[in-house]
């Protein structure tokens, strides 16, 4: 075998195979339940409706268009419907600020390509989306911790990047039931994240993966539609709003979208004309036909299955966790976030887990761009029944108590 | 409007609009006969397989894994089909050697990201294909001219890529009916070229994307084929094959292959787990449907009507050209390449081309990465049938005429 260390690009050092995906595969087995994938639960997709799109692609005149190469930007109709949801929500805008891509994941690595040069920071949660950092790692960047309650000052961001050799780009995050924790961003920490960005003259990369799921509570304007309310026109604005159709219509066809001024949406479009030419033609015009006809419908449906879920979570961990481990409360999305006791380990606990009370999670230290975090757990609610989730949580609730009382 | 060039990646000075991408579009007029695209006749895809495909796929109980996530090496069954084709054309391997990607290009751009940091060298021929140079720009390399015949000494080209900062990483090229020229690389070049790369310790990046588009003459092995029979075994080759369905079933599902050891495999892998999680999973079920049913006949049926479409330009050629002109007759692919008087400008030409004549080319300097070639152009014989391939060159022919004597 080739040793090409050396042949490989210096970028490669940074991406890794994360430990954790190795210790998931084994817990991929039927006996075990399962709070790990960050996946929607499949018996929620709208089957039907994508087997007529499909069918309708093929008895119309559309095959032949469905089959071949397209441009770059995305399929216009799709585009249009956006734009149509995009004002719903508070972002006026043409569908020359609309971009499609294979997914929102795909978003982030081209944001990332766009923005960072080796050495220069970006700055995200602590928490943050394991996804983001792995896509932005093959830039080579360094991070920094962005807290959104106003106790670093523009000047400290920027003397830390400057040290490390390079400038702040963006600031990354979740502003709506992050992934992993569950947790949304009220509205005066959205605006005092606007005047930060301005101030270090940066871009805003704000992944709405999960804006559509909320179970409870007002939504809030994206950080996007507060920005263009700000400065009367989307064209002036520098937050860059990403967008999924994996969570509420089906994540197969890998469609997702991205929201920006022009000028990003073009470099964004030469991009992909370099990288892969455009997303899938056939799979933009059949999400494009059952967004049109189903889109509301669909999100309803979830909201209601998946807000019963976490109900359920959250009453099982009220019942079976004990003292001294505390947990989010999200308004929506698919996670909840779990801090253990001070000491304790949540990969250890998910090792032992495959031996004993077997149900499975996600250690939360992968999320911590500085792996920090190791007693910190993630907990998806989306893809279990009311009973296995009671069942799964006494179990670790049960597991937990069992290594204090090791520990004490 | 925002001024970003320095909040902007140093990469993206490299990525530049193509100039003649706007030509052309003037030219995508009903009024006109174009030769410009690169891709296939759509007349020709094979509809009815693909529309029983997608209607299988809803029939049955593969619903839910067609909309759901899937694993970013690739959907298995067409991973096994592939594996059985590889053989076929004496490369035995694997699936653990196959990995999916969305179309050809994206592993253009997975294999710069793989090898290219900035200042490093990659190998191209002058001219190559022009994806490939916008995949890699990204990447911040140098370029140097790769040679067949075994003029450049191994010692040449690492210094010239040490004297520019960096090393060089890989030779690329289309050994099969190259886009833009239509040539052929025969089986000593291969062989000399898989010295030169060992010599180099470098990759070779083997284009293979018009392979099976053979119209005349006997296949040569692949070059991954040539190093398997020198080695043993794929493990220890350096050559990493680039496949496509895009010109044999249809490129609108974005789906493409790339087959080399396990260690560059594992890899691409971690890469597009971060860059975009997996290819689409109902269309790559939806390929391996067709694929496995159609394949052979499908190839068949292209062959015959591109290899007809190729001897009527090479005869209008032949018919209209004025003496001084040349151009390559190519045994397989979608181009043929034409070389103009020296001192003729092909982006001249097709500006004028708008106002008189109506016929589309696309001019080749731009498939030269040190923008050589401006009297070169490349003609695609796909997409028009014989009697427009007529009238077209007819047209070109008068127009090249037209442009000698005014130069006389």
């Amino acid at each position: 075998m080739l040793n090409w260390d050396h042949v490989f690009a210096t970028r490669m050092a940074h991406m890794r195979a994360s430990e954790i995906r190795e210790l998931l595969k084994l817990l991929e087995r039927p006996d075990i339940i399962s709070f790990a994938g960050g996946i929607p639960d499949p018996a929620l997709f709208p089957e039907e409706a994508f087997k007529a799109a499909y069918a309708d692609i093929f008895s119309g005149d559309r095959a032949a268009a469905a089959l071949q190469y397209s441009v770059s930007e995305g399929y216009r109709p799709l585009r249009d419907w956006l734009r149509g949801e995009m004002e719903k929500i508070g972002i006026p805008c043409s569908v020359d600020n609309i971009f499609i891509t294979s997914g929102s994941q795909q978003a982030l690595d081209y944001l990332g390509k766009l923005f960072l040069s080796p050495k220069d920071t970006a700055l995200v949660t602590w928490p943050t989306y394991l996804g983001a950092l792995q896509a932005f790692n093959a830039y080579e960047p360094n991070y920094d911790q962005l807290t959104l309650t106003g106790n670093r000052t523009p000047e400290s961001y920027r003397a830390a990047a400057e040290n490390l050799g390079g400038a702040v780009k963006f600031a990354y995050l979740s502003a709506d039931f992050s992934n992993p924790t569950g947790e949304t961003v009220d509205r005066e920490a959205r605006e005092r994240l606007l005047t930060l960005a301005e101030e270090l003259d940066i871009a805003i990369l704000e992944d709405a993966a999960y804006q559509s799921l909320r179970y409870e509570g007002e939504a809030i304007p994206p950080i996007l539609a507060l920005e263009i309310a700000q400065k009367g026109s989307i064209e002036e604005t520098r937050t860059i709003y990403c967008g999924s159709f994996s969570k509420t219509l089906a994540p197969g066809l890998r469609v997702g979208f991205v929201v920006a001024n022009q000028t990003v949406i073009r470099k964004l479009v030469l991009m992909k004309q370099a990288a892969d030419l455009h997303s899938s033609s056939i799979n933009q015009i059949a999400i494009a036909n059952v967004a049109e006809r189903h889109f509301d419908a669909q999100v309803a449906k979830i909201r209601a299955a998946y807000g019963a879920r976490r109900d359920a979570m959250l009453k099982a961990l009220a019942t079976y966790m004990p003292a001294g481990t505390t947990w989010t409360r999200p308004e929506g999305g698919m996670f909840i976030w779990v801090t253990l006791p001070e000491g304790m380990d949540g990969a250890e606990l998910l090792a032992r887990s495959v031996e004993t009370e077997k149900v499975a999670f996600v250690p939360g230290q992968a999320f911590f761009a500085d792996r920090s975090g190791a007693n910190t757990l993630r907990l998806s609610f989306c893809c279990a029944n009311e009973t296995m989730i009671d069942e799964g949580i006494k179990r670790l609730g049960r597991m937990v108590q069992g290594a204090l009382a090791a520990a004490a």
